[in-house]
């Protein structure tokens, strides 16, 4: 039997090593266009920030250990074009430009997502750059040590771009962040927006928001990014306006697509073609707070559905329930944090959502170090559902926000998340968890 | 109406104010044996590391502010000896010797525990002191300071033993620890507790396991902890071998109790005389797993009880899930943290326990400061039932339990506790959160 992994990244790569692992007499055969296989692509921003840490450090795992150790026929540079489900092969060309043709029994598209790039004139000059696979990350560093950069402009304000920022700040590259919407972070209430914009401001981060752009012009050494407000300025552009599922392969081949154009599949990742599995970036998911279609992709799911795929072409057949959209990042000292719906995303699946904004401490009463905590919960009026938590702080947020990531994948009401038995200990957080605090305020209003 | 409470500490004052604030026109008045009300007594090791800081600092709301603000009729210095359930009254002597006599429509017992002293000679001699009560802490407090304390010995290495430890550490005390039973933290998986020791033990705190006590004698200007195999020579000795609920009362007026003799009460915090609850450390819950009786005594319970019975005394009924035993504590820089039951808890509440143990990292690859993250899980068997979570590192580790313990509560599998969608980043953790892997690994067990 031949399992045909079309991708080499996390969801591929994990498909692959598992499917090999449960079944050695397998045939595996994995079709990466670029030269890179395994790396730690969240681990980009961290790494750019370090001028001592080498990009390769981020590979996990060399692709000769898949070939050697694992018994992988892993093929980089090879960039499928078409599927063809009849005669279920699998068609493209080699970076030198040979064609290949391949067979499966079962596939798995896993070619992940790729940046959004605006179609505007400038964004394809030399210094303007997207992140998002580890040729991307490879440029922006090389690039920035290549021409000693000392300004950068960066388009958009989403996670990556957060990320990113303070990284370049981290390696004193003064940063301009610009982006057309007039709401900072707009999935988040006001007050936690607004502590994570204070953060970026204390860090000499100018943040011009509600600037259309018209284009990226070379002006000199320098670029200008043109809004409809006049220009931005520096030695390079970073693009990070947010993602696409690279589905066109799934597209041409027939298969249907889910939200925001990702490949549909089901809870077992087969698409609608029972051959073919999709995982990663490329796929949709179920929202177990809507039951929902949705497209969140977060490299925790890839590394888990890449999982699910090959135990379901192992033979052990495996259901997954879905992602609740947990999520976290840091932006300089502070943890951002979320799970769940907003109360604008309830709103739109049905739900009436009522919602509470507390602040609370880090730490006990009395404990000289506490830091505040902020904690926006949402429930759901009708059936007392809890339906999704923000926080921020400068410590003890990352972590917390598991736990009401556990209630929501348990369909948990804001009267059962009230009464858990959390952890207390005066350095870790308030006898009353802040979490809980936020349950009891929001149950006063539901 | 009148609701008459016995223990102004966090169950009975917690009671009071809600009760107050829920109903103004409701006489309330607490009866209060010390001076002391409504302090952070989990606070009190790190206080008394700093010798900066006044152990007045822990009172939380001066008595002043119950009576004056929030119309309570606190008594402090009031000690009741006995509880009349017929005539709905209880009695007992002011700190000045006189009688008093209180009425009820309903009662509260929040009466705590009380630090277990051994049997032994000498253990009532000056510079031997338990740590339970705020008079505690300042007579540890004012004895280091007056005496110049150089060196210790801690009877006992439970939870607030090794707090104390850190302490006195602080404070550039010398400290033996000794204590009969021959394993150090016998509840915890080997591993863990061979993580904790070595902590203290790079601390230079000097541990005695397997030493049964025989007294304490004075020895010119120090004390001698005499043991079966030497004896432990320090300026003070802290008594820390245990809490035992304080249910005396409870008992002489006919109550029930449950296990460890605390103070029976049914879920709605009623014990077996419908006017009398109980909250707080003397009495007993529900442990959430075993759905069995269980006395765990800790400061979310008590306050969070308090509250349920306020609320049954005026009128919203309220009942209360349980605990899961989740506890987290310090010692120096590791974070010790639990919830659930270990596999002989399991066992002997008849689970047929599996368990694993598993080393993760606090960071993902390639970040700089990744420390080890050890998690220790136990689910049964024949339900699949996650049964308990222990876990031990640097980082991350206070806040990652209140995952499992929400799982916990909701009585879910450990192949569900698998597939939550934990949060990502690279500074929180790998990508798969330790925990998923420590739920993973114990799924191929099971």
């Amino acid at each position: 039997m031949k399992f045909t992994i079309i991708g080499g990244d996390a969801a591929g790569m994990s498909a692959a090593s598992r499917a090999k692992r449960s079944r050695p007499d397998l045939e595996v055969v994995v079709l990466e266009q670029s030269l890179d296989v395994s790396y730690s692509a969240c681990g980009m921003p961290y790494n750019i920030a370090d001028p001592n840490a080498s990009i390769e450090a981020l590979v996990v795992r060399q692709a000769k250990v898949f070939r050697e150790k694992q018994g992988i026929d892993l093929r980089t540079g090879h960039r499928v074009n078409a599927i063809d489900t009849g005669n279920k092969t699998v068609s493209g060309n080699r970076s030198g430009g040979d064609r290949f043709q391949v067979d499966y029994d079962h596939l798995l598209i896993a070619t992940g997502a790729s940046p959004s790039i605006p179609d505007l004139p400038g964004f394809d000059l030399p210094g303007v750059m997207p992140l998002k696979s580890l040729a991307h990350g490879r440029q922006i560093k090389t690039f920035i040590e290549a021409n000693g950069i000392k300004r950068a402009v960066i388009v958009g304000m989403g996670y990556i771009a957060l990320e990113m920022c303070e990284a370049l700040r981290a390696r004193g590259i003064g940063v301009d962040m610009v982006k057309p919407r007039p709401t900072f972070m707009p999935g988040m209430h006001p007050d936690l927006a607004h502590v994570v914009k204070t953060e970026l401001e204390d860090h000499d981060v100018a943040l011009h928001l509600g600037r259309t752009l018209k284009g990226i012009e070379k002006s000199g050494g320098a670029l200008r990014v043109i809004t409809d407000d006049g220009a931005l300025e520096g030695d390079m552009v970073l693009v990070a306006v947010g993602v696409d599922p690279n589905s066109e392969l799934a597209e041409g081949a027939g298969l249907e697509l889910g939200p925001s154009r990702a490949i549909k599949v089901d809870k077992s990742l087969r698409t609608s073609d029972e051959n073919i599995f999709a995982a990663g970036d490329c796929a949709d998911a179920f929202h177990v707070v809507t039951g929902e279609r949705t497209w969140i992709p977060l490299a925790l799911r890839a590394n888990r559905a890449g999982w699910a795929v090959a135990d379901n072409v192992t033979g052990k057949a495996v259901s997954l329930d879905g992602v609740a959209g947990t999520a976290v990042f840091k932006a300089f000292d502070l943890q951002v944090a979320k799970t769940g719906l907003t109360p604008k995303e309830a709103e739109a699946s049905g739900f009436e959502p009522v919602d509470v904004m507390i602040k609370s401490r880090s730490r006990a009463h009395a404990q000289p170090d506490a830091t505040t905590i902020r904690v926006h919960m949402v429930g759901d009026r009708r059936s007392g559902r809890l339906l999704g938590v923000h926080m921020v702080g400068k410590e003890g947020v990352a972590h917390r926000i598991n736990a009401p990531a556990v209630g929501l994948h348990q369909r948990m009401t804001v009267e059962a998340f009230s009464q858990c038995d959390l952890a207390y200990a005066p350095p870790f957080g308030p006898t009353w968890d802040p979490m809980l605090t936020a349950a009891v305020q929001l149950l006063k209003k539901m």
